[in-house]
């Protein structure tokens, strides 16, 4: 993996993991126990430098108090989280709370935090309910690399916004549900808080040049189909358009400078 | 009322009850105790499939508790609702919780959430205060009809995204404030979320072909007369404007093909 | 301070307290204790007739409880700082939720409740956390000056919709961070919700003519000096930019009628 800005593998749903040419690495939304499409477990990681938790859920808090007391690493995350993580026994030093449009050096990393929309909301050991703000992240890795990571959104114009002040090169979008989770709830998903079209709109808003679609267990889902065919019809209407990877999970991606795929591993 | 697409009473404030031609019913944000303008109690319903709640707030939130568990309706919320309906015994099997951009498939009916502007908060049995993001709903009638119902929300120029993506054909704008209900809190209201002539905007970046201001229990209100007035005002300066139809509490219209009100009965 | 519209003082932060010509008094986020530019404390007080709290943080909500139960000010705040407020013993009477959009009179004034983007969360005496949304307000002071007064936000881009429907003369933004607070929290902020150059942005979407540069105990800060620069970039590049008062902590200005200010008296 020599010369790449850093190597990048997907573990489902919205969880990455990114480990910087100098051995750091970050967790991204780190749900596994639960999540029928890791191949990993909390007990797997033994440096972790960082974990961003975009929002209370729980398929994106997931395993971060189990790793952030095995491995002693910051959170970034928002008020709501932190109320939980601390209910969770997390000490205090290791937590960082942030909000939208605060930037922040922390592990060495540079990250700006970005409004996104959707809800955050937990249940905490004593059954109280606990709300707040969900975060989206922009992570400078180096080279003009700038990784966006959402969590969950919904579309919204200021993206555009967005895009123009951040410039994010990759990002992951939600545009897809897990299945294997068991769901008795009344109801039937027919898309997740982005349809296929709108994940189109939002990744050419923000400007990306690679563009993950995300929060799938399954990467042959008819969502992530659909996403590729609404990709494919933007193009040829002549619209420009990110290029999509479609990540198997386990698949280990590295990122040269250009913020592009240079080498994919199947897991 | 034969060829209609759905029948549709309106109950003050923000209450609506929405009968589809085959039978199943929606009840929209079902405040009746407590509410000097329904003519109507929780125990008059003896079907209804399906519950809309927009937000944690008693105007809203109403009866939904003793309606769901009388008649076993589904009810579709956000997590904080949720989180308040279980702390009053409504079955975890009949909520749908859900967040912005969201489609569902809920009792026949496809149903997509959006953003609204406003705030979502109740204090539970126990005392403690829970609060989550208010939700806004199309809901897909057939022939073309749909049915938008903010409940409460101020205006956002992404009103115009939402009337390009989902083209709501009717829909419910609060722009005055209920009479009759006691409030001793210091200070005067002299809007509410939506000022008259910020409901003529909202009606027209939604594209709405019909409005029906609301959140009032007297239809007699110095605000509802300000809107119309915005409207005329609006239509006069050569504006496209939306049909505005004032309801009384208790009052029903049906709905044909176009969107449009075809039929009223008055209470 | 004959013929001015009225006074007003800067402690910190976001902390103004604003005198009208007849003397009433209002609060904005008035943190006091544990702010070590603040000169003054809640005890000082005398008359207050007003407070207007923008969200549940403690360098905003402050001294808000000591100030309320001592001089029995109403409080203009949103849910979750009213449920804070209602578990400090201030009474329900003294206390006026409001949300985004809403427009009250209260204590005399207009004041226009309007989104801002920021988040709202604070842990109550029992340990239990509330959140709710941020609000921020314009504060009509007469003969045509419009304070806006946001406490925290980021940018987004209906600040031209606010700046167009209720055109604010003068207002403060947060584009620094305080010093002399202790903070054992792990990172290192860069900048606050609003970087300086979002800070310009800001002031010239929202239209105003006169910017407070705000949420500093020192005003001799770097963000603080990258804001006045970037200013004066947008300047020489033919941009229209406000005036930028940098007041220090203790200072008073008075505004007239064209909400510029008249008159200066240093701390």
């Amino acid at each position: 993996m020599r010369d790449s800005v850093c190597n990048v593998r997907y573990h489902g749903v919205a969880a990455y993991e990114i480990v910087a040419a100098d051995g750091r690495r970050i967790l991204l939304d780190p749900f596994f126990a639960g999540n029928p499409a890791s191949l990993v477990k909390a007990e797997d990681f033994q440096r972790v430098d960082l974990i961003l938790v975009t929002h209370a859920a729980r398929d994106h808090l997931g395993d971060t108090p189990a790793i952030a007391k095995l491995t002693g690493a910051t959170v970034l995350c928002g008020n709501e989280v932190q109320a939980y993580l601390r209910a969770m026994d997390v000490p205090a030093s290791q937590i960082r709370p942030t909000a939208w449009g605060m930037r922040l050096e922390i592990a060495g990393f540079e990250i700006q935090t970005l409004e996104c929309r959707h809800c955050s909301g937990a249940t905490m050991p004593d059954g109280s309910f606990v709300s707040g703000i969900p975060l989206a992240f922009i992570i400078e890795l180096g080279a003009g690399v700038r990784w966006y990571h959402p969590g969950d959104t919904s579309l919204f114009s200021d993206m555009r916004l967005q895009g123009e002040l951040y410039q994010p090169t990759i990002g992951s979008l939600g545009i897809a549900n897990p299945s294997g989770i068991a769901d008795t709830r009344p109801g039937r998903k027919l898309t997740t808080d982005l349809s296929p079209r709108e994940g189109v709109l939002a990744a050419q808003w923000l400007g990306l040049k690679t563009v993950l679609p995300c929060h799938y267990t399954d990467p042959d889902d008819p969502l992530v189909h659909q996403f590729q065919r609404c990709l494919a019809d933007a193009k040829a209407a002549g619209e420009s358009v990110p290029e999509s990877v479609v990540l198997a999970p386990g698949d280990w991606i590295s990122l040269d400078a250009s913020g592009c795929i240079r080498r994919r591993e199947k897991a």
